[in-house]
């Protein structure tokens, strides 16, 4: 019987990412000049500014569709880490990019994919300043985005309380109707350039990182329960949020299937992949932020409260519900 | 025939890594604000100073021999990345990590994948700040380091001239005899670390760097010959180097093979993996910088000339021989 030394051999398949995380950052050394590990970006003091880090990973299989062209993967991945420095509030400064290829990779493939990164960095008024390539079997892109946000501006994953409103930039939805038309084949651009090219809100985040009143602010790359289930953990709060004031990509949706049959609050409140940004303020600031937003031309919708009761519940014409956590989370199996 | 349309068509295995990066350098947009692809470092104009950021990858089948240790490469990722900081002269500020993993990972290897970046981060002045984690098929690492460098002290790869002392800090082959210690399964962990744990010369880089009379700079991942290839691109100059001056590692080449039968030149001008810096500088300075470093206890040994003739010339006993470009190119098989 040896079967009870393997009993404690945790995998990351058990784990999970948020979990593996958790795990990495307990080995690490805390240095006393950042914060960040848990949140969108680190932020190094610099004196007057932070300096705002982030990294992503895409790899082939798990994060890349067979309908993703090289110029789109090159726009993602440029895009998702931008988009961590959009949730802070900052300016980005540049990208390195490492494109690990097989050596089987066309150079026409190679010239796309530096363009569709060359494309979405310049869209946002950034460069990419260098990188690295490697052989690897598989299709993996790394990207690491590098900005700029002053130290009153910047906007933490930390910081809000009872009382305070949940809003989220744009629609949400969109990204997850642009997985379906991929999957039902719905020829509408649109729809699918949503989950392949999304936009990273550097400018909204700009904003509403200049009204100085932002008390905590995330991407919404997970999905809006996800989220919410990760800021309810590094705030010690709960949310109540209203499910008819959740703003449905609308449009989208009829695009992909008029009269449509499918839940649309199961793509709006679970898919992520839409890269709104998802922040809390105190109520007596909303109108005058919405306001100020609307001014620039950007949506933003209050969807609920944050609680000191620490459920997150859904309010509907039925009453309160508690808001599954069913976002997706890597290493661990896509409930959705 | 259709067979002409495909007589165009390029692999990365033919390109090869430095044609790769030099395609992706021709599609990119010019920042006007950084300099970098082809540097070691991207830096980013930052008023006094310049933000450096780099960023490299390891993947399981090309970079990890199977004898590395969880901790080893987490460790490798850090300090390989913290070379490049090195050999511009900067100080690092931190670094963002991200690990691509397969789901059969345990939880042990993860933390002592950890355990050994952060090892490498703090023995270095430094912390790991942030990072991400993916599922993927393979083992595939991922770092960005970045840091600060004063302007005037910058080491730029480019900006030498005929004339210039080259030179090398600490011995080469290490890195090979560690290789070759591992495949002949010679015992004497001194030998593998030198390989599989480096050290990135930070202590050595800022010395330089503070002299300010570096005419340009690179680190040896890449070893001797493929890195002189690369500055004389870049510098539009020819070298000449002296076979007998060049530093060999010979206690780990005895601690390999007592009277050893292999040909220590080989893996001191070729093998690579050894990350001591490869510096130029005028010839009358280099006896004073030779004494500062000695006095901080680092070597620094002259090993030939800049020459205005573009050919990389070895001389010896014998007269002078045009050194090969052995080392070691992605994508291309391995030569050595």
């Amino acid at each position: 019987m040896t079967v009870g030394l393997w009993v404690n051999v945790k995998l990351l398949a058990d784990l999970g990412e948020r979990m593996a995380i958790q795990r990495i950052a307990e080995v690490l050394t805390k240095g006393t000049a950042s914060s960040g590990i848990g949140d969108d970006c680190a932020a190094i003091d610099m004196g007057k500014e932070y300096l705002l880090v982030t990294t992503d990973m895409m790899y082939q299989q798990t994060h890349i569709p067979v309908q993703m062209t090289p110029f789109q993967m090159g726009w993602f991945l440029v895009a998702i880490n931008l988009s961590d420095i959009a949730a802070k509030g900052g300016t980005p400064l540049g990208l390195v990019l490492s494109f690990g290829l097989p050596k089987e990779t066309s150079e026409v493939f190679l010239t796309q994919l530096a363009s569709g990164a060359d494309a979405c960095a310049v869209a946002n008024g950034t460069t990419i300043v260098g990188g690295d390539t490697k052989e690897t079997a598989e299709i993996t892109l790394c990207g690491s985005a590098f900005g700029t946000v002053k130290k009153d501006e910047f906007m933490s994953r930390v910081g809000t309380c009872p009382g305070d409103v949940v809003a989220v930039t744009g629609t949400l939805g969109k990204a997850g109707a642009g997985y379906y038309a991929l999957k039902r084949h719905v020829a509408e651009n649109v729809l699918s350039k949503a989950l392949l090219e999304p936009t990273p809100n550097l400018r909204q985040g700009r904003v509403l990182a200049q009204q100085k009143v932002i008390t905590s602010s995330m991407d919404l790359s997970d999905g809006l329960s996800a989220s919410l289930y990760q800021l309810q953990e590094l705030n010690n709060v709960g949310f109540e949020i209203k499910k008819s004031a959740v703003p449905l990509a609308l449009q989208s949706f009829e695009l992909l299937e008029k009269n449509y049959r499918f839940d649309p609050y199961e793509l709006a409140l679970h898919f992520g992949g839409d890269y709104e940004l998802l922040v809390t303020l105190p109520a007596g600031r909303f109108d005058a932020v919405h306001n100020v937003m609307a001014q620039h031309g950007f949506e933003l919708t209050a969807i609920g409260k944050v609680t000191r009761k620490k459920d997150i519940l859904l309010l509907d014409g039925k009453g309160k519900q508690v808001l599954e956590n069913k976002g997706y989370e890597h290493f661990k199996k896509r409930n959705f």
